[in-house]
């Protein structure tokens, strides 16, 4: 057995309730529900790009899953499987335990089977590929959104970026404020359960990991329409409220990423529904703005007057 | 659109004829034929660790899906859907038009669709994840190999390291020589025609990826066998062979790696329609020795004296 072997065994192997195969061969394997089609996604996180090097290994291991899971909550698939290739600078022992816990307390909250791993000798990237399950031709996709449809946003937004910028220090909070928003940034919680349930009632969807502006910007050029959104609209934590009145905030909730949230478009017909959801789920939804037939994303201040924004989102080439 | 959007559009993004859904979602959407299992593997290359930094980007990209592909052939999988996760120092437009030219080549060979991709800033390294489909329950499993059972090789072992150690300027071979052996090295051709042809013939398989000492005994590992193989049987090409006299040839063919070849076991029933395929398929296939009750594997040379090896093969945390 070589070493990269025994890492595999050691730290990530664990009992794969919903393969028929898992770590330990060439290959897993796997069985799809009949009538479910299989949703498939890919995300790496490279230090320095996507987190510190020195970041709390067990947060990066719940962080590194959470963000796939994302995925599939907005695709409206339930997550079942997932692969991790990871690459390390040198074996350390307590830092792969950490990871691996932060990991599987992850795997295990949403019942996830890691069902296949790769670990490597190379600088700190790891890999997360995530497959789940969807009724056939049932998908939320970002092409679905018809002219007219509200746009809801989940929870709040711009708690993530907030903490980023304390970390940065290009933004000064008090240690409470600052610990709360620091468990959006590391920990996030993929709205799964949110996602399934709007299967049948939103016409597109998309998690907002790389900013409102710029993800919904995604749903807006797959669907081929425009829409128009709030600032007043905008859903926020207490503490992101404190700080609303500073421009730098609110471009935070607007272009910030790492929120995690799902944005999805619906017929007003299904808004009563949509808003019990809410209430069922206890996840707060709002209504941004709506989709409308001209071409761009229009973003309206508290005077109605149109705002202006540069930036349009994180940029991992920026 | 962010640039990293642009990159996968640009570069990553053909027509998925396999999907249900490719490369531009939260997530892709693939249908898996009923009465199949799903095989799923994943790899990850690191530049520095498993290829140089200035490696051809035409070569890289077809090995970064070839390496994967092999562990569908070794499962008897056919190939079918692949995802890339790919980190890079800067935008190279001609590099990434190269890499995925290289892809696709193998892509298209082995009729593979490329379904989702990331791309991110950091240091090289590509993430490869591929699936493919079995027959439910007809999967080459490593767990397999019966006592009695026939040790076979396809193709010959050892080009590919006699082409890195010629790299590595730790051989010096003529040029005609190391270009045949670095077509084995930088371009390996997955078995998969072979892998599926096993189905119900072969008791156990895998790829010789680490080495063919490391994988055979990953086969014996997890089949509680032992085996005993014959230095005069392992299969070399006319290169090899001009060399064998020398002791660290016969290493690389024995540990050395990235043959990307199949070993397998069957029962001596089996032989003769084994043979057949082989010539059918037009691939090479050696008995290079037997499973036993014993623990551990024994190599016996050429005079039948069991030979010592310290090095089980490449370990990427050597």
């Amino acid at each position: 057995m070589t070493p990269e072997f025994n890492l595999i065994q050691q730290y990530f192997t664990r009992p794969a309730a919903q393969a028929d195969l898992g770590v330990g061969d060439d290959a897993a394997l796997i069985s799809v529900t009949p009538g479910q089609q299989m949703a498939i996604s890919a995300d790496m996180l490279v230090a320095g790009t996507h987190f510190f090097a020195d970041a709390d290994p067990y947060q990066l291991g719940w962080k590194s899953l959470a963000v796939n899971i994302s995925d599939m909550a907005a695709m409206g698939a339930q997550p079942k499987w997932a692969t991790l290739a990871i690459a390390l600078p040198e074996i350390n022992e307590r830092w792969l335990a950490e990871f691996s816990r932060g990991f599987f307390a992850c795997a295990e909250k949403f019942n996830v089977d890691l069902i296949g791993g790769d670990t490597t000798r190379g600088p700190l990237t790891i890999s997360v590929q995530i497959m789940g399950e969807v009724a056939a031709g049932k998908a939320l996709q970002r092409a679905g959104a018809k002219i007219g449809d509200e746009i809801w946003v989940s929870g709040c937004l711009g708690d993530a970026a907030l903490a980023l910028a304390h970390t940065l220090s290009k933004f000064n909070l008090p240690e409470a404020e600052f610990a709360s928003c620091a468990k959006a940034l590391h920990t996030p919680q993929p709205r799964v359960s949110l996602g399934l349930a709007l299967l049948g009632l939103a016409n597109s969807a998309i998690d907002v990991s790389d900013g409102l502006l710029a993800d919904l910007g995604h749903i807006l050029q797959c669907s081929k329409v425009g829409a128009e959104i709030h600032l007043t609209n905008i859903p926020k934590s207490s503490i992101v409220s404190n700080y609303f009145s500073i421009n730098a905030v609110r471009q935070m909730a607007l272009v910030g990423g790492d929120d995690y949230e799902l944005c999805f478009t619906a017929p007003y017909k299904a808004h009563a529904e949509i808003s019990r959801l809410g209430e069922y789920l206890d996840i707060p939804l709002s209504v941004i703005g709506q989709i409308t037939g001209n071409t761009g994303l229009v973003v309206r201040g508290f005077n109605h007057e149109i705002l202006d924004f540069k930036e349009t989102g994180f940029d991992h080439f920026a």
